[in-house]
């Protein structure tokens, strides 16, 4: 049975909402990798546990942050972000508020697409597997299985909120930060969403 | 030929963003109305002209309103909004601060889904306009056209943002509203797109 970090149950705590054992047995059934512990607790219907059990994440707060390029300027790139957990009394606590102004100014810089993995479609991870295997073909199973998971990876730490390294200080991920933030607030606390505007930006 | 006013014009303007005088072209056509001169604008391949042409109104600014319903709460609404305009000369002004402000208040209370009629998909409007004949089956052609029409000023007025009446002064709509702004500036003024978030609000 492989060890497991408290550090990595409360990040995966912070980016499924799940139930601390629960986390800690996806855990440990996945072998201390991350990326398989959360498609566990997406398999066992837990990944949202928060969302219909007990203790519900439902209280929260609305931030924006606003960013102005050059002095003399208006704002030309805005985030939005909307940060839950469970009581309006640390809801309204500046620590909240410190956490979501990190946040969303990371994201003003490092630009995510996604809070975390749930929610890419599994189309677009297939097509990233898809690319390594390319890249070695012919090799054995292992080696492949090995690309494929460093992809997602790869891919992860680049366009999801959750697994980035935070711009500020590199030596922790988003996840980190807040899963910090909600072991000393006692509550589970998460990233439900967040919106990144850039004037005149190409759009979809 | 139809007597077109210079209000409804800058309304059309500020909506499809297409130039001022096929914006009157259009709306002669259409006898003065104004969903029918959108769509007209739409397939002469003018209402995005703006995008394309000499003129574009590519500065702008990004605003934000967040409301806390009740004092030692938190934020719990959030309104995010970009405004474009020609130049960043207009971008930075104060009116252009307080048009945003507006609008962000606006959406807030109002709550609307889509910017304009535009941004509504075919499918949702042929659902309403199917609604509306049901309703008056087995009626003279005329009764139905106008029942369909009615049916689709409705929606718009509900639920897009330049035909909703302005919560402040309901004598004008967020459209018109904004045309004042774009005729004072001497720009073209739009809303490009906007984003409301509600702590917890169930997502679709």
């Amino acid at each position: 049975m492989s060890d497991i970090s408290a550090g990595d149950v409360a990040k995966l705590r912070a980016a499924t909402g799940a139930g601390m054992m629960d986390c800690k047995k996806a855990l440990q059934d996945a072998d201390g990798d991350m990326e398989n512990a959360r498609l566990l607790l997406r398999e066992r219907g837990l990944a949202d546990a928060a969302k219909r059990k007990g203790k519900e994440a439902k209280e929260g707060l609305v931030h924006s942050y606003l960013h102005a390029p050059n002095p003399g300027l208006p704002p030309k790139i805005g985030v939005m972000i909307e940060i839950l957990c469970e009581t309006d009394f640390v809801a309204k606590t500046d620590e909240m508020k410190a956490l979501a102004q990190d946040v969303a100014m990371h994201i003003a810089a490092a630009k995510p697409a996604y809070v975390s993995l749930e929610d890419v479609s599994s189309d677009v991870l297939e097509a990233e597997r898809e690319l390594a295997r390319k890249k070695v073909e012919g090799k054995p199973e292992r080696v492949v299985e090995q690309a494929t998971e460093g992809a997602i990876k790869k891919f992860a730490k680049q366009f999801c909120l959750l697994d980035q390294p935070w711009v500020r200080d590199d030596k922790q991920t988003i996840g980190q930060l807040i899963a910090g933030y909600a072991s000393s607030t006692g509550e589970n606390v998460s990233v439900r969403r967040f919106v990144r505007y850039e004037v005149a930006e190409a759009l979809e």
